[in-house]
């Protein structure tokens, strides 16, 4: 009767890498944007393996506080890389650190990140050699935190209330929270690490105000560690994932700093508080995409890890026999519906690595175009438009994948069945940790409407007879996409007639969001509210819109590959049209409304959607091989390169839980429950009153008092 | 500039309730399945505020061992209840728990939804009475909890592989966990508080399996608390939520208990070893149906409250300026888009709560007619029918209902932007003690597939001539669901016009995951094989026939509500309306496959579904106000009832996070980190090697031996 044998489920784990139909390092290679960044990837999960301040076995169990401290000694480890790599190798070694320790990685890149940036990008070069000497860059004595956010303002930094009010008699800045509202929240570092904070704040000369501004304001003694005078600090405690990081909220009451410690590269404030502003105001929103970019890539990188402990365990684990003859269960990775579940999914996190690599790509030619460029310059207007072409693609990419991933990442953990509900399975603190993405830099509903405004505005550009760039060459030929139709299923197997499909369906969404706002302006309402009365329409069709774009690059990518017998470019080629069709069929009404597909062809989509999971499970296990990630990155039984996830489990489980600790609250509190004696009522006799009572009435009656 | 008055909020959110377009009571009656119950809401909410182990204002820092020690301590409140009121009221005291701490609500839950509810169900009359005596039911000197899953072994009750040998010598049975696989997990209250356990194990008789049957093992002295002989139990850790519940593992090791230990209600072993089966084996699944039934509640009543505080919080918070003219920023609730995203979700809220009441009917008619059936009953046929409709029902409403819900709860927790982060606005951690729903007591995606074979088998006997049951009532008029079109938009503001759409949308699922059943029996396959290869349509069927049962019962609750001056039918019916078209939209692909909606009647929805959220957030304080939360059971500053949200926010963060601590690794972390010397290498003179190097080559050469 027992299905049971201790090493069946590595038995069966071998025999799922038996013929992998591609070669599995060149898959990786592929799948990691070239051998280098694969390399980087291999060094850095050796080295934190043996790091013992990285040591994660007991990292389930680690209260707020441990991990907090935890996260803090890993410190060294990236500060010593920063002075010893070049930069774009730092990048790299960044991003697998995200899928190490998600806390770590950003509490780090706030000072890094955030804060140097910040300064990179507003600092004259005097004000940035300053810092440096202060020991900006290798946190000598300096570790910098992000003011931006308030407890009232969040994604509006405009309407932050802060104040930052010039005294022409002392050349200082007065820094001022003038309202609990203002308050800055959610400062990461603020708590236990910073010792300076660029904040952002009002900057008010003479009585007038000129927007905000921002200004490196000292917080602590960098000696001591002691507050500065004026500055308030506290711990803003528990969140949902990353406690790792030391979130707090900083007030400031009166704080005074020199002048030459507002940020100055834009606007310039004189000794005699003359305002200067700057004449390129739009591109200072540069600084915003280099986060958005990260985004996405690790959207791609914890979709990834996450798929790699519910596949593996879904190749393991066993249930039910759908045929009695069979010798062992039925794993659950041969189950369609459980194809139906993980492996679309597959598909995607393979696609959202691609377009991390494109977007970074875009990133850096927009940030070197806007380096490079003086007042006056002829490529001004040319920039501007990549950089607005970058801004929206980059607004909808952070938003659709960050909630994909999250998505996947749940999915994951219910495929585990209970056990994705045990901590030690990893997928519920991934998630915990992964969340946040959906909100910060931009909460998501926002930037996928900022997305549907730039496809309004290229709409209306395009009826006016102004081409667009290439990620909207559907509206360039608006005629044609509105009018495509399916002529044949044979189409749909096609990259280019899934691109048709999703050129109509998008153009569809954007003609309808684009007429509704015209007809909004036409009946006379502001622009603001026209915007926002259109907004559901902007943001169905930033989704589709999205998901077109994300096809585009997966098969950019898939054409890309070289020719080979390795047979990588086929598996890609399998995935993306695997990522195409059920894209279509998750928002088929899009497909429908603009006419693209009929219901038969729908049903054709979804077969062969069905089919593909089926193919793609035939090789999803050397699939995940290829994202290389280590057990010890990995960090779940279930997940396990070897398959033996019982054991593992078990052992992990009472290795975080000895058995021998004594019953923490036995004497207290169980032996007097399940001691305590018959419940007392049971044993009263009772008072019989009324008949008191009646005697006490009739006394009265007697005595004429009643 | 500064637009922060300090209480704004709480002006604000009064404006809110100036003009409600209903009496707030009756909505409440309403909304609470009656007066009674909300009695007792009321009644219970009071009691656990003023009781100091209910104590929450720290819940969101508790340790897990801290949070398990304040579970514990609960115990006696409904213990005491338990014996002190009807068993109806005790069952809506419940389920008011289980919005204040679903962690202890499970706890108890295992002890007396659980092991109490298999032994009512399994023990014949005497065995019943032993296990009274013995103080199952008021927990003294016992506790009970519920062995069924294995590690190995999760949905497959069936496979569990814990044998339970009889030994005609000593009549007895003997326990015994064979392999790691078949250790007992997830066993609720076994780790700290269980002395007995009801144990699924292989009943084997001589030799030969009878199936998994029922044990009753006690677990450890229920005087010392120590561990009986062969009883082997472990802690299982950290989970992503309720924490609060010590779940734990148990191996046996050939553990000795009587013969009458074996529940004998429908199985019978005599002393000889002679087995009896039972004849009616179906009606045991009935047991099953009480926690979905309460899953489904609950998913109403937690949707609930994580929509108390989002609107609440909308209703409050602003961002943004539409209009400069404007003296304060816009406030979240009046966005559409922010409209969008939570009220359909507040009328799905509603509507599921009419569905637990529903549900909860059928439940306790089935388990009516099930207690007082007897062998050769002529309603033996009625009753199976019956229960399996409930069944049916009952399982895709327990999956939809509860995937619903924990988006919904994610949906208002990123509504709140960054706060929704904080532990304190208390809609992550609603969020990770709701996730467990979606897994036990039958995973979503196994129920939702049995559905799915419900209404396949429903299809089948449709063609063969048999009626269904009014649920299914679509399938017996199936050509004309089939053919059905809207006529004109203004059916579609009907409840008869959605209730036909839904009608034709599901009669198509349900022909098309049939006909594909059918197709694959022809082929040869067998009847398992067969249902796995159309998995995906029949789980796609489930949905859409899911949603048109919830619509269904929303309308006949309208329907029911009486006719009265006091607004809530009409505000019922808005709400109604906008569910079922919010679901069309959502499932929009299903409306025009069916030929149901034309591309410009989806429009004609999706404009609708907008208008009706503008019309709801009108009332949408006064609504949520009927859900009758009270603060402390809100437990989150941004869900207050008098808006006075940031000032709460504030003080509960410095109550839980004392800015005097000193900071805990100051001097071992971060002054060594900030303070270190320069990086050693720089200071190294260079080792000039190279030259010796030559010398030494040279003089090698010169001696010949180079």
């Amino acid at each position: 009767m027992s299905t049971w044998r201790d090493n069946l489920t590595v038995e069966t784990m071998n025999k799922e890498r038996a013929n992998p139909p591609f070669d599995i390092e060149a898959m990786a290679v592929a799948n990691h944007g070239g051998a280098h960044n694969l390399q980087i990837k291999r060094n850095v999960q050796l080295e934190v393996e043996r790091d013992p301040t990285f040591f994660n076995d007991d990292i389930y169990d680690l209260t707020k506080a441990e991990l907090r401290e935890r996260t803090y000694i890993k410190m060294p480890y990236l500060f010593n890389w920063l002075s010893n790599e070049n930069l774009n190798d730092f990048q790299s070694r960044l991003a697998v650190v995200a899928t190490v320790d998600p806390g770590f990685w950003t509490r780090f890149g706030v000072h890094l990140g955030l804060f140097t940036n910040a300064i990179r990008s507003g600092a004259t070069a005097n004000q940035f050699n300053y810092w440096i000497q202060q020991g900006m860059l290798s946190a000598r004595s300096f570790y910098g935190c992000f003011g931006m956010t308030e407890l009232a303002h969040g994604s509006n930094v405009a309407g932050v209330e802060t104040t930052a009010t010039f005294d022409e008699n002392t050349d200082e800045f007065i820094i001022h929270t003038p309202n609990l509202g203002a308050t800055k929240w959610w400062i990461g570092g603020a708590a236990h690490s910073a010792t300076h904070c660029a904040v952002f704040a009002q900057l008010i000369v003479k009585g007038k105000s000129y927007g905000t501004k921002t200004f490196i304001v000292p917080l602590r003694d960098t000696r001591t560690f002691g507050l500065l005078p004026g500055v308030n600090i506290g711990d803003i405690g528990k969140k949902m994932g990353r406690d790792g990081i030391d979130n707090g909220y900083i007030q400031f009451t009166n704080v005074r700093i020199p002048r030459a410690f507002m940020l100055m590269r834009y606007t310039q404030v004189t000794r005699e508080g003359e305002v200067f502003e700057p004449p390129l105001a739009q591109l200072t929103y540069g600084a915003l995409l280099t986060g958005r970019t990260m985004m996405v890539a690790d959207s791609s990188n914890s979709a990834k890890k996450a798929l790699t402990i519910a596949l593996r365990y879904a190749a393991v684990r066993r249930q039910f026999k759908s045929d009695p003859k069979n010798e062992f269960e039925t794993q659950l990775l041969d189950y369609p519906i459980h194809q139906r579940r993980l492996i679309p999914l597959l598909a995607q996190a393979v696609g959202f690595g691609f377009v991390g690599y494109e977007l970074n790509r875009m990133l850096n030619e927009t940030n070197e175009k806007i380096e490079s460029l003086e007042p006056g310059d002829e490529e001004l207007e040319a920039t501007i438009e990549l950089l607005k072409a970058t801004h929206a693609s980059s607004a909808g990419l952070k938003a659709f994948c960050t909630w994909a991933t999250l998505e996947t990442i749940e999915t994951c953990r219910q495929s585990l069945g209970g056990h994705g509900y045990s901590s030690y399975a990893g997928l519920a603190n991934l998630g915990q940790d992964f969340a946040v993405h959906c909100t910060w830099e931009g909460d998501n509903t926002i930037l996928a409407l900022q997305s549907g405004r730039a496809l309004i505005a290229a709409y209306l550009e395009i009826k006016s007879g102004k081409k667009q760039g290439p990620a909207l060459n559907y509206l360039n030929n608006l005629e044609q996409s509105l009018s495509a139709k399916c002529k044949s299923t044979d189409e749909l197997l096609t990259f280019e007639g899934i691109k048709t499909a999703f050129a109509n369906a998008s153009a569809h969404a954007v003609k309808r969001a684009g007429e509704m706002y015209e007809g909004l302006m036409k009946s006379g309402v502001n622009r603001e509210t026209a915007y926002e009365q259109c907004s559901h329409s902007r943001f169905v069709a930033a989704s589709i819109h999205t998901s077109g774009f994300i096809f585009n690059q997966f098969v950019s990518a898939v054409e890309h590959e070289k020719e080979s017998d390795n047979g990588v470019k086929k598996a890609l080629a399998t995935l993306c049209t695997l990522y195409g069709l059920w894209q279509i069929e998750e928002k088929a009404s899009f497909f429908f409304r603009g006419g693209y597909l009929s219901p038969d062809q729908l049903d054709f989509v979804s077969e062969t959607v069905t089919r593909l999971c089926a193919e793609v499970r035939t090789f999803a296990i050397p699939l995940v091989d290829s994202f290389m990630f280590s057990d010890f990155v990995i960090n779940s039984p279930f997940g396990r390169y070897d398959g033996n996830v019982y054991r593992e489990y078990m052992a992990m489980i009472q290795r975080n839980n000895p058995q021998t600790r004594p019953h923490p609250y036995l004497e207290k509190l169980v032996k007097p429950l399940l001691h305590r004696p018959p419940n007392l009522e049971s044993t009263h006799e009772q008072i019989d009153i009324d008949e008191e009572i009646a005697e006490i009435l009739e006394e009265r009656k007697a005595e004429g008092t009643a």
